[in-house]
């Protein structure tokens, strides 16, 4: 499992150090101040029971998106949203194009379907033909786009060539659109522009507006009766009332949007084409808010160790499928945050 | 499914109509100031994950129960701390002592048990000889304690029969304590005080505390490889941050949890004899925060109504195992709100 941040509470408290932690892609800036004057505002709302039905909650996200309400399911993270994906759908098979995220392949054995992999190309790149030769008789097909660790990002022609051919054969395809709000321009490449009844997409509302701990995902399908088995299968009222504040407030927020968008789109040309000035590494072109970089003289866990002493958490990629030893995943923050990695980097790598 | 307050929103949504919510057992001092204060101060913790393994939320807990951290396993709200425990037993059957809370069977049900009832008697007291004797092939059994609907309390040493008959045939008691605080001198009564390897008891952090929207409930048992199988089975960061921040701060509360013992204390009664001085209705002497009514001369859905039209909201409890269509459920809350309840209870019945 990506443990993400987690590390940073075992570091703590097992070694009493703190780092700066780029093991996790979170949005450096920050909590909306949007997001506290609700909660400060709407305190006395936390003594009901959530809606169960998410209604208004479902609204914002439905506006947000230019969709129908009735497209809209909310969970308790994008975790829970994956989870009752995988446990929703009538299939036998799962195939996930990797190198990717490994909560896929958890959801999917845990709902006790089976799950094959197919590989990207070795510079990451996805090509769809020899993707649709691959498939037999896995029934959905799971995509992170832009993909976890690699930063790659599909373009809405070829997600569409899949999920054309997807649906004339009865199929079904998963995209995590997790990180897709960090794409420049994303409005106009997101699958939800699609129309396709087969796609599913999976968003996770607090990575973009750094709210992590406070779990909302979201996922939008024109597959109404897909929607309605998830709401068999699920436990009622796991978004919580914080979640529902944050949801109705925080997609409002242009100001922090715009900020926000233009952090990233700057500060991801910086830092990657410093990370390039490096001798000892390869680095991925990103499109998103985290950069895979390859260790040409060195391991991933050894790496990752002694980045911990110059007081950087790094995200040793090894364990990504496909993956070897060589592959660290580093998150972008801003210029000040930045520097410091890089001047870590420099460190361990002449020392 | 037992809607508690979801109702509120529909009511509001589809009829335009704000009342006064007696289906709802939640404590009505609200929401605690120290938790108010304690989310202000830590909002930039949000923007980390929560820990994977909860360690200090976990220590409050362990520390406000007089137990060890390594017996607790939190959820997000007691539902998902119930329907892990179904999922992670090795049982075929479950048996349910009924009339109570629906979800019980829900969760054993989705998680493939098979689920029969035991009868409670007819004045709601439990004959644990009846029970035993009732047991055949079901391997865990469930109780509510204090029960919900009939807010009535099994004494620690009925319980422990129940736990030691059961333990000699290798089968698990299940107890849900989500309202044992709202009992006087509950310290003293709680199932946590046993010792025995086969009892899980769940309880529901955020009624006694008035936070049902931050969604935080835990288990306390001794059975380290059942908790060990949770762990695998379950998604990770389901507790929320801000529930985080609840347990680790309102549990300290000392001020708040003293006033709440004294209200309940005292309205408890009060609301009680009261509700005895009407003429149609027999009333369930309650131990807890909620009180079940039988109807003389009316049924619940249409009293329901009636009672929406006074601007109360009162829980039909028809639709619980065993009691037929006589019967409601209303909450205690400050003597302000339940001397306007009565009010409308008068207005309703004398119509």
């Amino acid at each position: 499992m990506d443990l993400h941040g987690g590390n940073i509470y075992k570091l703590k408290r097992e070694k009493g150090i703190e780092v700066l932690d780029y093991s996790s892609n979170i949005n450096p800036l920050g909590v909306p101040e949007s997001f506290k004057d609700a909660v400060i505002k709407n305190f006395d709302s936390l003594e009901r029971y959530p809606d169960i039905d998410y209604t208004e909650l479902r609204q914002a996200i439905a506006k947000y998106n230019d969709c129908s309400i009735e497209n809209i399911v909310v969970g308790n993270g994008a975790t829970e949203v994956l989870f009752l994906y995988m446990k929703a759908i009538a299939a036998k098979k799962v195939l996930i194009i990797a190198p990717t995220f490994a909560e896929y392949e958890r959801a999917a054995k845990s709902a006790g379907r089976d799950v094959k992999f197919f590989p990207l190309s070795k510079d990451f790149s996805l090509n769809e033909n020899l993707l649709l030769d691959f498939i037999t008789d896995e029934e959905v097909v799971v995509i992170c786009n832009p993909n976890n660790p690699t930063g790659k990002f599909q373009k809405l022609e070829k997600i569409e060539k899949i999920a054309n051919a997807l649906e004339k054969k009865g199929k079904k395809l998963f995209i995590d659109e997790a990180f897709v709000e960090f794409v420049d321009g994303w409005e106009e490449k997101t699958a939800a522009l699609l129309k396709h009844k087969n796609i599913f997409i999976l968003r996770a509302l607090t990575k973009f507006f750094a709210l992590p701990g406070v779990r909302l995902g979201y996922g939008i399908t024109l597959d109404l009766e897909l929607l309605e088995k998830i709401k068999e299968i699920r436990e009622p009222w796991s978004v919580n009332g914080v979640a529902e504040i944050a949801g109705k407030t925080m997609l409002l927020d242009k100001k922090y949007i715009r900020e926000t968008e233009e952090w990233i789109k700057e500060e991801k040309i910086w830092f990657y084409q410093e990370l390039l000035k490096l001798d000892k590494v390869e680095v991925s072109p990103t499109e998103t808010n985290f950069i895979l970089v390859k260790l040409l003289e060195d391991n991933a866990k050894s790496f990752r160790k002694k980045m911990i002493e110059a007081g950087v958490l790094v995200r040793d990629a090894s364990n990504f499928m496909f993956l070897d030893e060589s592959y660290i995943r580093l998150a972008i923050k801003d210029r000040d945050k930045n520097q410091k990695v890089l001047d870590a980097l420099k460190k361990v790598m002449e020392a």
